[in-house]
């Protein structure tokens, strides 16, 4: 069995729609066990009839830390928030991963103090799971996403060595291929602190460095990870998903306004329209979740709805069978 | 009368289709004219049977600066090549504005050193048109998109002031918004670089400065100049127009393969998926060009088909008009 400790109040929509996503995700896998962090009526109200409610546990946590607390002042002081006992819980090997779509600077902050860090791993960084429009090679690992905004050319070495053990588990990937991203593929390509780095993954025997990448070819499933520092692999996640969910909708809506399309086609269409935005905005993959810290958590938007939130947890429990969370 | 001079010889396709672009940009405005740099004999040859030859004249420039050739050595050995000529033209006054396919890096080069450096702008910028989904602000420039990876703060303090000037002249917009690309919207965010800039750029009267902008609210068509490092500035388009051409080539594909849709309706999706496809990859704009030198320059892609040389023509005259190319 593998335990998750979820937190139901987490995000815009409520347990109305963590609960329910996550009883989707026990429905869908016989091994998985939710402990809901939150209001003990609030949760019974939002289960489902299929929820099998004996694989699940409701601890009741009173307080709500906002997306407008303070997260270090908040991570202090709401001891009884659905995040700080939730990561307690699997501090203390109650649960095996924590799934949030709360507060991402308090889930992070909390996540450090109160499970603690991986030895190997100096600054922790936020990994987001790419989709590609590849079949041998779906998704990729993005790493750092936004957390290390200041990292040193070391610190990517180390996202190398563990984001590679992970992505094995993740991604079902042997010999995960690793790119340092940059703007143009040549070793002398970039500025100093892509050239540092170059060197450094280079000399790392352990690692399938395969040079510099460009952010318009990982889309056709190139890589299994990808390394960069967290302000520039912030801004290249948010102009992938920006681009595609902006382009979609807006070539969902031509289609629906100009169309001379028979009903059915029209229907035909549209569907495959959503498939394309469900993929590409990451609402079937779910949260992202955080690299170097002793066991998984992870964090997925608060605007996630019911499918999103299911994958997350979804996420957290096949993270939580990776050799880098062993304890 | 606005005098373009043309490097018939840059890029993948050669003469056949910068020569026929260019022709294209001359029948669709009159107040066009060509001078035409490259192989006499094959650019007579490329003259397609509209082509009105008494606003245009050829140039012969017998050496050609390949993708493979030193930028700075090759500008300075290859005096008889198209880019040095068509340069040349430029700053002695006899062509308004230099257009070309060629090596991005030796037109750049060349450009610094034979047009010379606006007082204005202390280290050049490329700049970058961009489409989004909006009637009311269809583009906006991205400055800068990968010229200077070393960028100050004051740097983009310069390109936000000849940049607003010259989005007015070719966005046709009046106050354009500036913003500064982040990974966050409020004021505290980012690193050391975007948090000084953002303080010079505040303390700016002439500038319409809205603050820190994200990647994907772009798209919407919130803003005309957007300002960032070279690195960042690269790293954002390359994940734009790449997800934007990919995804859109392989939801047609998915269209072409699988569709039930009867004949017309097909041919209809498809060339709606064109449509998309050439205006988000730049197609439909052309070119990017120089910021900070006197002239203006327009460097296209390399594989541009005549369509798009076309549009780089016309961006070539339409800078041409801007305050700050008056000379």
């Amino acid at each position: 069995m593998v335990k998750i400790a979820v937190d139901t109040a987490g995000g815009d929509h409520g347990p109305g729609t963590t609960v329910y996503g996550a009883s989707l995700a026990m429905r869908d896998n016989a091994g998985l066990e939710c402990l809901f962090f939150g209001d003990q009526s609030q949760i019974e109200a939002a289960l489902p009839g299929f929820a099998d409610t004996s694989r699940m546990e409701i601890i009741a946590a009173d307080e709500v830390i906002t997306d407008e607390d303070d997260p270090l002042r908040a991570v202090r002081r709401k001891k009884d928030s659905t995040i700080v006992k939730g990561l307690k819980a699997v501090a203390e090997g109650e649960a095996d991963a924590f799934v949030s779509a709360g507060n991402s600077g308090a889930i992070f902050a909390g996540s450090v103090s109160i499970i603690g860090q991986n030895p190997n791993v100096t600054r922790p960084a936020s990994v987001t799971v790419l989709p590609t429009v590849s079949e041998s090679t779906p998704h990729y690992l993005i790493i750092d996403s936004g957390a290390n905004i200041a990292a040193k050319p070391e610190h990517l070495a180390q996202y190398g060595r563990v984001g590679s053990k992970v992505a094995e588990q993740l991604l079902q990937a042997e010999n995960p291929r690793v790119g340092l991203l940059n703007i143009g593929s040549e070793s002398t390509k970039g500025n100093a602190f892509t050239k540092e780095t170059f060197q450094l993954l280079s000399a790392d025997e352990d690692l399938n460095f395969t040079g510099n990448v460009e952010p318009h070819t990982l889309l056709g499933g190139t890589h299994e990870v990808v390394l960069t520092d967290g302000f520039t692999g912030n801004i290249m996640l948010k102009a992938v998903e920006g681009t595609a969910g902006i382009l979609m909708h807006d070539l969902l809506e031509k289609i629906k306004a100009n169309s001379s399309l028979a009903e059915n086609d029209e229907k035909m269409m549209e569907d495959l329209m959503y498939s394309y935005i469900n993929r590409y905005t990451n609402q079937d993959i779910g949260g992202g979740f955080i690299l170097g810290i002793k066991a998984p958590v992870v964090i997925t938007h608060g605007s996630a709805g019911e499918m999103m939130f299911k994958h997350s947890v979804e996420m957290g429990a096949e993270l939580s069978k990776s050799i880098i969370f062993q304890r």
